[in-house]
């Protein structure tokens, strides 16, 4: 059975064998090229378009299915519990660190880009004691300096890891990190924003103290919820640790456990649109048809952008298939904004850069797209360059030197 | 011109003009008779159907927008700034206590309620010293008395008034409060959660150190972000207090002022329902015209109660026209649960009571409906009633038993 609603944007996709053109995406409402909010589904906008009572059953068992499904996603049926959070991942991601990092705790926090900068960050408002190891931004998380770091400082209680650094597209290798925090007797806490639903985390092997993922992220639901997966037991005894009411963890997942209920009133709206998320999720065949289709995606994108003349930031074997960084043109005709615009209005949002030393731009590829919209998206910005008269690969010598002098 | 998609509910809507039937209220989707989430016109849901960029420009001028209208909302052009925040109205109130009362600050909350207690609850967490001004549930709070506190304790800086207690549904006097707390030098802070929009807050004559509000209530958008209107100068001057990172005010501010554009990523579907619902209010004819629908719905709905045999737990004068909380009736074969579940059947959710030491429920009177939806919901109650063969006037005297040992 193709997968009802699973594709969306402008044209058939041919990947999920749906072929009408989905009528909502008319010209005002271009393809979101961006690490969410994303181009979701028809049938998950839809799922928006009942009023549902917080109190009521119905909610109720929307909002059960939901964590159950979350907790599925992750293999951590039977000691984990999903403990979904209003508010943006990183809501979820600080109620997480608030209420299972103890207040005496201190975390270690590898940094290869702008969202391990934000844990830290976090940590510091937090009160929290952090240790920042730094990586360079293309260099994924060495599991070996985290080990030598474990041993070095007994007093580190805590690692927290972000899977794919959203900040360059980066993927950090969670399962060898796992590894080295659980044999040096510490607990992790990983976010997993933009990798949960696509790729690989299994907690059966991996045990981690808290996986933090998002609604509006590769699951394909809209934004506007986060949560936290996190065993039962450490849930259970990290009553009163919160440094915020809002954002404590325990007393929603006590609250939740107990009437099956959210704590305070829950973004009804944004729920609904992921338990359809999720269904699609399913339909398409899960984790693994996801990740296919995103890797699809990715190679497209990237092969693309090459033949344009453009430079991506990371080599081919870190760069997770979510969003790509790439480099600005050397050219002196080159204005992102002027840019951007031109690509949207040829249907594409494209995103900024979030590096401070180097030029760059994201260009995102996830969300209920495929082939087809990857394929336009490297036709517009084909059009946007010619255009603006910009050849990417013009004076290539002076953006190979950029790049050497900020390594 | 009559308001497009006004009305809502399961029938023509005789106070907007909106004649046509919602073919989106199924039986699945019962009318919300609830605080918040509550049923929302069409063109509200129908807002929902574009996935918007965050950092697009036309998401930024949504934002731009929709804060500059609900900063119109409560008269505050010129002096003060609307900052959203991610979350529910609580997330807001925390980030207004956190953010704008110093933390060697005290806040006085005059308390008649739930919410208010949740005021009180949340600076204990968030470490801000704060003492309780206790009244009776269904007295609204006394400014002579708030007065009296402020004289005897100069360590007082900030007093917390909930503006309709939603735990009860009684109004508190808000301007006398406002006039005392200026009289003394102190600073305002109001949730205003189940009243901005509706109920009268006019900022030219009231200072107020913030007005918290939220999308899913008076304004009648769905739930899933709040807001603070609060004076740029004490935005300004707050950079550093706030105990979160996610809900630092400030920091919400000034990245908003900086660039147009939320911090994090905003509940983007969210803010598309609150504009659409903002030029509905608009179109109705404003404040005071939604408060006219509000208060002929209410007292509509006690009318038709109290004829029904039900007892309303506050006196007429201090009922806001936001919620009614109903005492329970006395007759041995009265349970809520059968009886919500008839009167859901019938098509329209209630919400159960909010107190701890007498068995009510409550029945709100807000959101895209009118005389039709609240006439057909006092049919719905009867004919549970009936149902069950319970009679509210039966065994009276217990229930003004329980009244009086609880006062």
């Amino acid at each position: 059975m193709p997968p009802r609603g699973a594709c969306c944007a402008r044209r058939s996709c041919r990947e999920t064998g749906v072929n009408a053109p989905d009528p909502d995406h008319a010209p005002h409402a271009p393809v979101l090229l961006t690490p969410g909010p994303l181009t979701t589904a028809v049938s998950v906008r839809a799922a928006m378009q009942a009023d549902l009572g917080s109190w009521d059953d119905t909610f109720r068992t929307l909002t059960a299915d939901v964590c159950a499904t979350l907790v599925d996603v992750v293999h951590g049926a039977g000691t984990y519990a999903c403990v979904p959070m209003q508010g943006s991942g990183s809501f979820a991601v600080e109620a997480a660190l608030g209420t299972l990092v103890p207040r005496e705790g201190r975390m270690l926090v590898p940094s290869n880009g702008a969202y391990c900068e934000r844990m830290l960050q976090t940590l510091e408002v937090l009160g929290r004691s952090a240790t920042r190891l730094a990586f360079d931004e293309r260099e994924p998380i060495d599991p070996d300096r985290v080990d030598a770091a474990l041993l070095a400082d007994p007093s580190i209680t805590h690692v927290g890891l972000v899977h794919c650094e959203t900040g360059t597209g980066i993927l950090n290798p969670l399962d060898a990190v796992a590894e080295v925090v659980a044999r040096r007797g510490r607990r992790l806490i990983v976010d997993a924003m933009s990798t949960f639903g696509a790729l690989p985390i299994d907690l059966r092997g991996l045990p981690a103290e808290a996986i933090v993922g998002a609604s509006g992220k590769c699951l394909e639901g809209v934004p506007g919820m986060g949560f936290v997966i996190a065993p039962e037991t450490s849930l259970a005894c990290a009553r009163g640790r919160s440094h915020s009411l809002a954002l404590d963890l325990h007393d929603q997942w006590r609250h939740l456990r107990a009437t099956g209920r959210w704590r305070y009133t829950p973004p009804t709206h944004v729920v609904a649109a992921l338990d359809e998320a999720l269904r699609l999720w399913r339909a398409e065949g899960g984790r693994a048809a996801r990740l296919a289709r995103y890797r699809r995606n990715c190679t497209t994108l990237v092969a693309g952008l090459r033949r344009l003349g453009f430079e991506t930031l990371l080599a081919d074997e870190v760069q997770a298939p979510i969003i790509v960084t790439v480099h600005a043109p050397a050219d002196r005709r080159w204005r992102f904004d002027a840019f951007y615009r031109r690509v949207r209005d040829r249907g594409f949002v494209l995103y900024p850069g979030k590096l401070t030393r180097l030029d760059t731009f994201r260009v995102g590829c996830i969300g209920a797209i495929g082939l087809p919209e990857i394929e336009a998206a490297v036709d517009a910005i084909a059009g946007a360059l010619h255009e603006m008269g910009v050849d990417p690969t013009s004076d290539r010598s002076r953006s190979a030197h950029a790049f050497q002098a900020a390594r």
